[in-house]
């Protein structure tokens, strides 16, 4: 894309109402923009980013059987009432329309858990996993992180139906997996850990995943060699015992938490009657996972990870783009831009009227993993620096092409 | 994907809850869950068409220099009120929270018009166009059109913001086209007609396209030559005489309307203060225009003119699998249905255990394009057949990949 076609302008600091660095970084380049706390759209490059990080992690959930769907905004207060989850004091960040007529998004275990009904009888219908990419809606009372707590975000959000609690446990056990994946291929795996946290009534614990950060909210403890860590509300004597750690290889961490997979038993479909017929012809209900990664959150988190005083570093798998092709004077790059163009690298032109500093400076700010520099002095070549290193190489277009595609 | 793996079953007869054909057929199909009145979930069948129904859109969105954006369900009160547009007598079908503190998308003039002071400043930044596929809430009191008029549905709305009236009509002009376009491709193009409709304040007419069928609620008065239509609102001597049109050659026409676009002029820029410098340095107001399309409206458009008393009958475009392989005994079409795979066909491959007659009826109702049926009786063959034919052909495995890869 030409860079003067873009309707989005950086700015030259950062917004003053924004206290997180996710959030200022990302207004200030032009990803995102926010209408109020909490609320903010995807602006053209913000949107690339959403996208590339949605398909990661669809591709792990496909791997994993899961069936994608969609499901609405609107909720049905009956449906809610038959779980006990309509009350305030239940559900607590609640938003609902006038009179309290509808709710709004804030979870899916109902409406899915209803509509599943209709689909399965027996156990030749079981397992089924179903996910979607959703848009949440939670009444937060403080969004101050940017991207990380939103008052609404998009969510994916898998829950696995199963017929017992050992196909529970395998399916539990290759998600986590999958979500280790998603984080590793989104470029902070080596930030994040599976995390014992609270269960509920079903589980003793459920399985959080937290990136080291300090704009991160919560408190882990971690064993580095053995890669799990506890989150300080089950922190205790015998967590540290169950998991078989020592206490004094534990390590305590500031972290985001960027995904979380919980055990939900048959408390929804008790509930809303959700039941299969078994071999032998008994009826039991479904037994329930809930597996959520907040794709802003996620996004927020890699900046918070990723980033420098001069702005964002994007891992290739996310980058809006993967090169920011910057010429020095008017036109001179055109013909390698085609060039990058036709060979299908995803590429930013910088063909605007600005000063070199500028430029320079706007490219930092955006984070594109590969800076490509052609001017008077580099001639038929290019000069190719990544993002987070120093080291300057020139190369020919064709070992660029050859290189890049 | 093989059919007994997908969680959604179709079902013996229609809802009885739904009047409408689309809304019927849809959710008999599986394609589509009904929450509440106006209110449905996409099933992985009909997300599917969904998808490319907006990635039929989107192209011709992009062909136009569209950028994409992602904007927000919460709405900012203050900013309607800058437009007038917050009081429910001017937006009669608003829905808000609770005590009124934020709106729900009803449409995006106000934010985006707001987004935009941004990122404009002067005559170079324009023109810009800017779209997003987003989830539309609007508290319809008669929702009972199936996906045809909700209360909460997926849209697609492009702004235009142009520095003059002649730049706007330009771009309305070459939008007209890229809307016929995408009504053509999505398989109703023999049926959709360009119709002038009321234009507001700005401009005596607006354009919208409506589709002949007997489910709609609009009433064109049609030029089946000139491919014009005039919608009963705005139909009188003087509008026919503007469009040059003969009032014996009109015919009465029910029809629904699957997009509109319309000139806003400075109607909003004025209003939240969008402006930008011309090239003498003079402060103008931006020139607007809005251009929808509602996906799930579409869709349902599709099924309610392609469909017949068998079920649904998808064009290739949007079909959720290109062909349906259908085995009459359990395993015999695992080989082909690798090689589809294989050779990149989209391929829904009913591997269950149910009768011929059951395969059949599901097959039709679901509305693939083509079946293919593979029985001990067509031996080494394939037997093919358009979903909206009779004629049946039996051919080879070669042959097939080579015709539908």
């Amino acid at each position: 894309m030409r860079q003067s076609e873009l309707f989005t302008k950086t700015r030259r600091t950062a917004p003053k109402d924004e206290v997180s660095k996710n959030g200022r970084l990302l207004i200030q380049a032009g990803y995102i923009n926010k209408e109020m706390a909490g609320v903010y759209d995807y602006l053209p490059l913000g949107l690339r980013v959403l996208k590339k990080i949605e398909n990661i992690i669809r591709e792990e959930m496909n791997k994993l059987g899961g069936q994608e769907i969609f499901m609405t905004t609107l909720q049905d207060p009956t449906l809610w009432k038959k779980s006990g989850r309509w009350d305030d004091k239940v559900v607590t960040d609640w938003f609902k329309t006038r009179n309290d007529e509808f709710g709004l998004s804030n979870t899916h275990e109902e409406p899915l858990t209803n509509l599943l009904k209709n689909h399965i009888l027996s156990y030749k219908d079981l397992p089924v996993y179903v996910y979607q990419f959703q848009t949440k809606l939670r009444y937060e009372l403080r969004a101050k992180s940017g991207l990380m707590r939103g008052r609404e975000f998009i969510m994916k959000d898998l829950y696995s139906f199963s017929r017992t609690p050992e196909e529970l446990d395998r399916f539990h056990d290759k998600c986590r997996k999958a979500y280790l994946n998603v984080f590793k291929r989104a470029g902070i795996g080596n930030k994040t850990y599976l995390t014992y946290a609270s269960g509920g009534s079903f589980t003793k614990y459920s399985y959080e995943f937290q990136t080291l950060s300090e704009a991160g909210e919560d408190i882990i403890y971690l064993d580095k060699t053995k890669k799990i860590a506890i989150n300080k509300e089950v922190y205790d004597e015998e967590s540290v015992q169950t998991l078989k750690l020592n206490r004094e290889k534990l390590i305590r961490e500031r972290s985001i938490e960027v995904g979380n997979i919980f055990k939900l038993g048959t408390r929804f479909s008790d509930a809303l009657g959700l039941k299969y017929v078994d071999k032998s012809g008994i009826e039991r209900p479904v037994i329930m996972g809930s597996y959520g990664i907040g794709l802003g959150r996620l996004m927020g988190a890699i900046v918070e990870v990723l980033s420098d005083d001069k702005g964002i570093i994007w891992p290739v798998s996310v980058a809006p783009f993967k090169v920011h092709l910057v010429e020095l004077k008017k036109g001179l790059a055109r013909g390698l831009y085609e060039k990058l163009t036709k060979a299908g690298v995803e590429t930013l032109y910088d063909d605007r009227d600005l000063t070199p500093g500028e430029k320079f400076n706007d490219a930092d700010l955006i984070g594109i993993p590969w800076r490509l520099v052609v001017s008077e002095k580099t001639k038929n070549k290019v000069e190719v620096k990544r993002r987070n290193a120093k080291k300057v190489e020139l190369i020919s277009h064709d070992e660029l092409i050859q290189q890049f595609s």
